[in-house]
């Protein structure tokens, strides 16, 4: 770690390892056999990871994760009905943003943001009004670190009937995801989060026969998701010019993924991390926000202690000279800040991290 | 050049320096100092290779370049008025196409692909139908190569008191692009073309004024160019992740274009390579679609010949394995393909592509 290059403790763009980043030391021409391949090989693993069958398409998308999720609703959500969106974090309250936006038709069931729904309420707003048709959800809320009951979700959703759209950005390659399960109608993530690929390019994991009845209905272009996949089924090309590189660094971060044992083990890495940043920054005095249970092991907010000595500026600032760049909170109830635990990073990692801290804390109470 | 990584001789992905991806070789913090900082930069010097003053606004975007177009249109076409659209190839022809998923009232004025528009029947469409806002035109027009009129259009368009939305994709960074001479309202590129970055990341340049007033009009979030802007002039971050490595990328590619002599320098650096390549094709009885005059230096298409021997996926096929990727055709036409002269290659490239092109000819009429 170094001041002028540090670990980045954040939720991404995240620290990648020096093989994803040396895969984009080469330029492909989009419409060669070898890129073609490469889109075949990258198309193809994330489906494996996510356990889908023939029934699945997996259609990649220039852009950020945002990208991919305002894609998915511009392309799947119905016309014909309203979509439910469970908030509980920034991002749920996004896919609200963008359904107004879209002039979708939507409702919202919001719930404190260190807070799950209760699935006997979703159940019922299901079974009471039919023109409800699909339900969204955020599987990790970054907002806070909140780890949202995915599987079930699905099952009252997919019991009901209802299509569930899943943002999985930062769950997806880590955090279980199987198509057989989940049964989501779709699902968006991005290749900078637990894939650990570069910032650039997102997808978005769906049922070919919804795309097949979505033809036209994304009033955008660029985010049609529904005309990128008949393009690319086609002749195996994008329609627009894709980020090439980008798609190099997620083709050799998806062949680490499967080296270290698949999504289980990576999801056993970031555990690890993150117990061993919740418990030394406990003994460091900083308190989680949430408990354990609702903690995904992706990023953490902890609350900033009521002291005079501490001041959130300083003490980022302090640590980026150490090395670590943290990140700043988003809760509402403000008073949080944000450490990440994926990235190419491991416990050593966290230690090391640890003892940055403990230092800076000595500094700043000294200092006061 | 080598059959494992060819020279792109295509409209982008091209062919970069290794400085360029060498500057990918590092992981950037989005809300890092330093990361605001390159970002500073890189606005900066693209306003400042626009010629702008401090009445337009650089806003950068996630995605390939037709991204920034739709945003271009979703954000700044007018919602009391029509956009008329100068197309005379596809990308003219995706403006439209773009208005129309995005119901914005539009009229086409459109010529043949090897032709220009009449600047006395623009100036009669705009004088006899108040009705009409905007003019939305294509700089070069990938397509053919050909070269647009774009300050006669300009002329046209600003004296009729209308305001002009420019696709200067495959353009910016060498043709001649002054705001101060052009008066554009908009102008949409990419760092992937003339300006010799890595595919991922576009930008639209436009007046603030322009900006101030189109608030929540894009339906689309994530290509709300206002919204984009306002964000990054209140604390010079991204809302959504940005694509770090890329932009590092086009930082160095920038400070490249500098050091080159800007973009007047590469503007003859291509006009070189354009002129060793139609030279040389034609010594091997190739013949341009385009007159000169109408050649941008970008991209040139030629007849494909009409003999026994020739067979375009053979030809390429062939000078793939000899370490050259050259492009498909893409005029109405049909019999066409292309080759490009932009990117990080210089007429000592070309010629070695044309003693390739020679050998491959001789071999195919042999085959014969």
């Amino acid at each position: 770690m170094s001041a002028e290059e540090p670990i980045l403790l954040t939720p991404g763009p995240l620290t990648t390892s020096m093989r994803v980043k040396q895969a984009m030391l080469r330029d492909w021409g989009s419409r060669d056999e070898a890129f073609v391949a490469l889109n075949r090989h990258v198309i193809g693993q994330i489906a494996r990871i996510a356990g889908c069958d023939e029934s699945y398409a997996v259609v990649p998308l220039q852009g950020s994760g945002t990208y991919a999720v305002e894609a998915m609703i511009a392309t799947l959500a119905p016309t014909d009905g309203r979509t439910l969106v469970l908030a509980n974090g920034s991002y749920g309250r996004r896919i609200v943003e963008i359904c107004r936006r879209l002039g979708r038709n939507h409702d919202v069931y919001e719930v404190p943001e260190d807070e799950t729904h209760d699935m006997a309420e979703l159940g019922r707003r299901l079974a009471e009004d039919p023109g409800i048709r699909a339900v969204a959800a955020v599987h990790c809320e970054t907002t806070s670190g909140l780890l949202n009951p995915l599987q079930a979700i699905s099952d009252v959703v997919v019991k009901a009937g209802r299509a569930l759209l899943v943002d999985s950005m930062s769950g997806f390659g880590a955090l279980p995801v199987d198509a057989g399960q989940l049964r989501f109608a779709a699902l968006a993530a991005s290749a900078n989060k637990c894939l650990q690929g570069a910032p650039g390019v997102a997808f978005v994991i769906c049922r070919k026969a919804d795309l097949a009845t979505s033809k036209g209905r994304s009033p955008s272009l660029v985010l049609d998701l529904e005309d990128q996949h008949r393009q690319m089924t086609t002749d195996g090309q994008w329609r627009y010019t894709p980020p090439t590189h980008v798609i190099a660094a997620l083709g050799a971060a998806i062949d680490e993924l499967v080296e270290e044992g698949g999504s289980e083990a990576r999801l056993r890495r970031y555990t690890a991390n993150c117990d061993t940043l919740i418990t030394g920054m406990q003994e460091l005095g900083f308190r989680p926000v949430l408990p354990r249970e609702r903690q995904a092991p992706v990023i953490v907010s902890f609350f900033e202690p009521q002291d005079a000595w501490f001041d959130f500026t300083t003490f980022y600032d302090l640590l980026r000279q150490r090395g670590f760049a943290i990140y700043a909170g988003k809760m509402k109830q403000g008073g949080t800040f944000r450490i990440g635990t994926i990235g190419a990073i491991d416990p050593q990692t966290i230690a090391a991290f640890l003892v940055a801290a403990g230092d800076v804390v000595s500094e700043m109470r000294r200092g006061h």
